[in-house]
């Protein structure tokens, strides 16, 4: 078909830079030569993940054959088995299991919250899903009237005496106007996280939230919260926002609303689990890492597609394609498959105890965690005084990526990857279009249906090329 | 909430351009302040269409209640009337029907396309559906053995002795490694445009083309085919990917395979029918249009939903949002929903016919007929020696439209603002992400459920926004 195997762009490079470069120093002449080297690579990787990409067929695989795997489960071990087995089967240097404890929480038989059939109302089920890692209700579940709190000072300015033996009812949406959705999500996530402690504070006896989501539909979604141990534990579980509009419009109405909830989730030991580790050796700089990442547990529903079944499978796949174009990296490219990322943030906290042991350089470390659509860019963490330096020469070989809809920008990188920071290194974000995202996060509709393959190895491929030049040209 | 609908900043620009600017000509404060202004109107139409969109509402409405409408059908007739009736109740300048004559075909029962059982072949159905402007098989159906066609010339070399009595099989993919889809549709659209007459021409009984699409699935694309006059009108129907892939694997393994086609297609007469104008006057240049469009019909089968309900709810949205921010243009600006985009072109053509007549000079027109995803910018069409000046004018406000995520580059424009060509207008296509279209392009999952509501919103301002600019600075 297309010949991709014989071009050895490693080859090239090295006899550009060995020979040109070195010759004529920095001259124009031997940039140009360069930039066109690199650009006809890119453009491989590109052509090369579009025609004979992994990414889609991996991911195909882990949602339908593993599904969805929380930290503990038992799906989640089999898919660090499947995870190692493959990446052990691609002729890297190196696939290694790297051991952590993990939580353990279980949500048991299906929650039910119910608005009661009361005064002028008629009761009906709300969709919704238990908040990892809460505590359930008593067996014979809970009733009490709901309070509706949009803004934390509602919630102080009611007191004990508006919140004691009520349901706190979180209602505050995602703000529609923002263009990122992340942007929108930080701003409303606050009261999944935090709302349960704050509300016992009061004496709530349950609480629960408006689903952070872009949609108005079915779905609730998940995701972790808090407990402040100052106070008691209560269960809290998300509402679906259709839902919570029905509940919106009817104590609008000025009904009082009774609701019951009957959840039965358990945090049981910790356990333990693995990260997963696949590496080329660097030729030049063994002991500096490029890294590319993303978290292999999910939540307990849906299929974990976009969150984060696609950062795994991209990540595995820059790793395959490198390897596979004959690429020699200078500095030891390593994917990395973070386990407990979504209750606990194990697995990036032991491998930062790795790096350190292991006396390494975090060189550049970019991690997919913004689900699998098409490709907008990259977001590079921190500020000036930190990263200024950095930013000056990957900013040279931006427009490079510029030709793929790829733009360069601050912001955030990953959760995994954040304990790198003390260490130093470059932070990256994989930044794919977000509109899509909050449509699906933590969802039982986050499944490989609403994945479009093409978007997904093109992200893989946006990985692959910032790889290359970070390893090529370093910080 | 936020208040639009105090802010006028066509007063405000009024006041600048003949205060400050004219006091200062061209100063930087002024240019700064301008910009500034700009700035401030275009994040005010983007908070607008994500908060208060009718977009997403008014596809609703177009796709489930009145679903696909192939121009001549009464769907179509409905969609027509009810477009007609949201722009009046708009409060715009004018809403008008323009009318034209449209082909009438129909379908009529649902064709069967079957591989037969024979030698060591079992037979089965191929998920098919008839070209459109197809002939219909003889009634009883017909049978041949079908011969693989990949290329032209394939074609030509096997002549009426390999071809003659035969249905043929066209069997070129969309080449994936192209970035933009639209290019790969453009490498293997002609096998569905011109397959049957070129086939006829040696004597083929029928043909069956491989869906354009770039998913391997169950769903047939159908599409329009043209005949040529000199030769035998044969049936053409498009077959599933998933299905061509089977075929292709029969045919490796040196099997001979025989296919049953049963079409009842037919052309009717021509039917009278509308495209629907709505406009706000111009105040300083009422006969300068700036124009934005999409096609109000669709195939026949789905609920053309991103073909093209998207470009119809996006153009009247443009309208609606300007008009409700109180923006006073300087243009006449226009939307217009062509009629018959899919299967003749005749709205185009009439609406270049009614330009001509009132002489009007269409400084700039955009169409939206790339489906309803995220923004990813606009494409110019024409070269430097016909549209060189426009386009420097126009890059100078394109900064204003990055932080949207809006690129502007030359490609192509539209099927229905085309015909405006010689009137040396500005012709402009609204880009959107291109990766997940040609997974539904005229086919049965086309439909509502595919499509993202910010995406579509975003859609709708960024047009909304370009247009604002065209109207501001002209050309």
């Amino acid at each position: 078909m297309e010949n991709f195997w014989k071009f050895s762009p490693g080859l090239v490079r090295k006899a550009i830079t060995l020979g040109v470069i070195l010759t004529l120093s920095k001259s124009a002449i031997a940039q140009s030569a360069s930039r066109n080297t690199d650009s006809l690579f890119i453009r491989n990787i590109f052509t090369h993940a579009l025609t004979q990409g992994k990414s889609y067929t991996w991911l195909e695989h882990l949602t339908k054959q593993i599904g969805h795997r929380l930290s503990g489960s038992a799906s989640a071990a089999k898919a660090e088995n499947w995870t190692f087995s493959v990446l052990d089967s691609l002729g890297l240097d190196q696939t290694m299991k790297l051991p952590c404890m993990v939580p353990h929480w279980v949500r048991g038989k299906a929650e039910k919250v119910k608005v009661l059939s009361k005064g002028g109302v008629k009761g009906f089920d709300l969709h919704a899903l238990a908040l990892g890692g809460s505590v359930a209700t008593p067996k014979s579940g809970l009733q009490a009237e709901i309070v509706r709190v949009q803004q934390w000072e509602e919630l102080d300015k009611l007191g004990e005496k508006g919140i004691k033996g009520k349901i706190v009812y979180y209602s505050r949406a995602m703000d529609q106007s923002k263009l990122r959705t992340f942007e929108a999500y930080g701003g409303a996530v606050d009261q999944r996280v935090f709302g349960a402690s704050r509300a016992a504070k009061y004496g709530a006896l349950g609480v629960i939230v408006r689903s952070v989501g872009t949609r108005i539909d079915d779905f609730p979604h998940t995701g972790t919260l808090r407990y402040d141990s100052a106070y008691a534990l209560i269960p809290a579980a998300a509402i679906s926002t259709r839902d919570a509009e029905k509940l919106n419009a009817l104590l609008q109405q000025g009904h009082k609303l009774q609701v019951s909830m009957e959840m039965h989730c358990e945090t049981l030991p910790d356990v333990p689990a693995n990260s997963i580790i696949a590496e080329i050796k660097g030729s030049e700089f063994p002991n500096e890492v490029v890294l590319v990442g993303g978290h292999l547990d999910s939540w307990d529903v849906g299929e974990g597609a976009h969150d984060d079944g696609a950062g795994v499978v991209q990540s595995m796949e820059v790793l395959r394609i490198l390897h596979q174009l004959g690429y020699k990296p200078r500095h030891t490219i390593r994917c990395v498959l973070f386990m407990n990322e979504e209750n606990g943030g194990r697995g990036g906290a032991s491998y930062y105890q790795y790096v350190r042991e292991k006396k390494e350089f975090p060189l550049a470390s970019i991690e997919s965690d913004a689900g699998g659509f098409t490709p907008r860019g990259f977001t590079f963490e921190g500020d000036a005084s930190v990263f200024g330096p950095f930013y000056e020469k990957v900013s040279s070989y931006q427009a490079l990526l510029e030709p793929y809809g790829l733009k360069f920008s601050k912001g955030g990188s990953g959760a995994d990857i954040g304990p790198l920071r003390p260490l130093k290194g470059l932070l990256v974000g994989y930044s794919p279009d977000s509109q899509r995202y909050f449509d699906l996060h933590h969802t039982a509709a986050d499944v490989l249906e609403t994945v479009n393959a093409r978007e997904l190895e093109l992200g893989a491929a946006s990985m692959a090329a910032l790889v290359y030049l970070l390893d090529l040209y370093g910080l």
